[in-house]
């Protein structure tokens, strides 16, 4: 059903960046404003805002729905011009935000078949969702939660030196399933050694050797929302150099997360870590941005980065994770999840961050 | 590395739609042409093909690669601004594909910072990808066969009544498993009764109960390439009307199959099977194409349907999925893989297609 108050914050957005309407294809999104979560595949599936009232549902037949969702639909099957029904709805429009991620293949058409201009608009919610109401905030603290427990029994599997990093993936989800989360809410990542270097390493069947870091990137989705933790272990021994680099980007991560509150800059926020870790020496080889907004996705619109305009705001969550990474020798990132309060900030994760040698 | 071959068939399409360049944001169509598979999620990442011969990747620094991928890379971080990169490689363009599913976010920034003309061009590619090579048959073949033997296991355990529908998914999982299969094609389809009359049901808790139809929709990935089948069955006992529909599906299915051959038009083939459901009395009961292209993702660009132009190759896979969807009562779908042949059709699913009740 739809979800007046959250419409209402969206269409003061719209009213600020001067959008008569406003086309939304994100599922996750139009379930946040509806409550009804689909997933149209290669299916067109728009949700459309107006500043006059008019807001509309585009959907393909195939995706019925029993109950009323509190706006009209128009239904369309796989031989109409469904994007001919969209454009005949926009013909008046003049200026139309549209999400993000809209594809080609329904933008351009649109565009060709309506005198509006058109923009990317997504700020228009994303800014909405990325401030999270008290029931979406406990949601996210016991995922949180089961993450930080799952990071412990983690530990003690790779402990024993012998899962290689792709075996460590299907007894993560069954150890979610056991405190009641549904999914992993990413691809977990577990790197040993110089895998550990690329922030992005797919997990494969290289197995753990003394002296490797061990960095651990995982998350859950619990009732439909996300946690996302990251540690970095070491296993059987710790050289100085990855005693120095493992402190550094602590010492990052625990600046930056003492420095949130309202009204603060998020820019400033990942320039803080980014200077202790230039000042250490490292600066080139922390290659991202400090944190993203996560929620529904794991990954949400909105960075914590050195262009973020974005100020804290109380319910906001976002990750703080500074990384450091040595091609062909070792990586540590750490990662935790926070949550900001009217007068500070609230850390998610409570799995400890002091430096561990396993095995 | 760079798959030449594949490249020069995408360059004469790009011709012939008058391109000068094409650019490539999915990334199963990126490994496709130079054999690199990467999941980007928000961060920009994208191929360009010129006619010029500066074939270019554009990879977020993130994403690096240690082997040579036979084409220059630009490079650029989290703080860099990515599209002006692109924008400025693009300055000359003047008529350039884009990819169907390139998000408004890349596209609005580049039509704003170029003077090229867009258009989405995927078919460039994707009817490049229609054409299986020997290879890839061999690989969806052999897909197909695990589907099959999944299939009678997935008959015995709907025999015992004993699983809600979403009980079937991690049991259907492990058993691709041990035939060799790494995943699921796509979240599979158990429906039970009423619920098989929704094409896009979302498993749930519902248990079998006697007289219902069970619509099974499933297929595996192996080695990177897809399978997927439909069997309708029924538990306990069928009546007349659910055995009439069935039969009616059936010979809708197998008619279909049987007229396939390079030269016939996809569209005749769906008319083929609609004619003779709607001969049936079902015609508006069957509220969907007759099939979809299928590869390295389950549903690739290409349809079986009235309005697709697609004339049948020697070589391509494809779906032929009749179905009659008959709210609040039941549905029947029947769902094989076609391969197009030299001087006709090969079937790529053995598993049988007589009415069977279970239990």
């Amino acid at each position: 059903m739809l979800n007046q108050k959250r419409i209402n914050l969206v269409l003061k957005r719209m009213a600020d960046f001067g959008y008569d309407h406003f086309l939304i294809t994100e599922p996750e999104t139009i379930d946040y404003l509806i409550g009804y979560l689909n997933y149209p595949h290669e299916r067109t599936y728009v949700m459309a805002l107006s500043q006059e009232g008019d807001h509309r549902l585009f959907f393909n037949q195939l995706f019925y729905v029993d109950e009323d969702l509190g706006l009209p639909i128009t239904w369309f099957s796989d031989a109409d011009d469904s994007l001919a029904l969209i454009a005949s709805y926009l013909k008046d429009a003049k200026h139309v935000g549209v999400d993000k991620n809209m594809p080609a293949r329904y933008l351009l058409p649109l565009m060709d078949k309506t005198s509006a201009t058109y923009e990317v608009g997504s700020a228009c919610v994303d800014l909405v969702r990325g401030v999270k109401d008290v029931h979406e905030q406990e949601l996210m603290i016991k995922a949180s939660e089961i993450n930080d427990q799952a990071m412990a029994q983690m530990k003690d599997l790779l402990s024993t030196g012998q899962y290689s990093e792709k075996e460590m993936d299907p007894q993560l989800l069954a150890i979610y399933k056991s405190y009641g989360a549904t999914d992993h809410s990413f691809e977990p990542i577990v790197g040993y050694g110089e895998n550990g270097a690329n922030p992005h390493h797919m997990n494969d069947g290289t197995m753990l050797k003394e002296g490797d870091s061990i960095i651990v990137d995982m998350g859950c989705v619990y009732e439909g929302y996300c946690s996302d933790m990251t540690r970095t272990f070491f296993y059987k021994k710790v050289s100085d150099k990855q005693k120095e680099v493992y402190n550094l980007v602590l010492k990052a991560q625990l600046a930056a997360q003492a420095a949130i509150k309202p009204g603060v800059r998020l820019a400033d926020i990942d320039r803080i870590a980014r200077d202790i870790i230039t000042e250490g020496g490292y600066g080139p080889q922390f290659n991202h941005r400090l944190g993203h907004f996560i929620g529904r996705l794991c990954h949400e619109a909105g960075e914590v980065n050195a262009t973020s305009d974005i100020i804290a705001e109380e319910g906001m969550i976002f990750s703080i994770e500074p990384g450091v990474y040595l091609p062909h020798e070792f990586g540590v990132r750490i990662e935790d999840l926070v949550l900001v309060t009217k007068d500070g900030v609230k850390i998610l994760n409570h799995y400890p961050k002091d430096l561990q040698v396993l095995g």
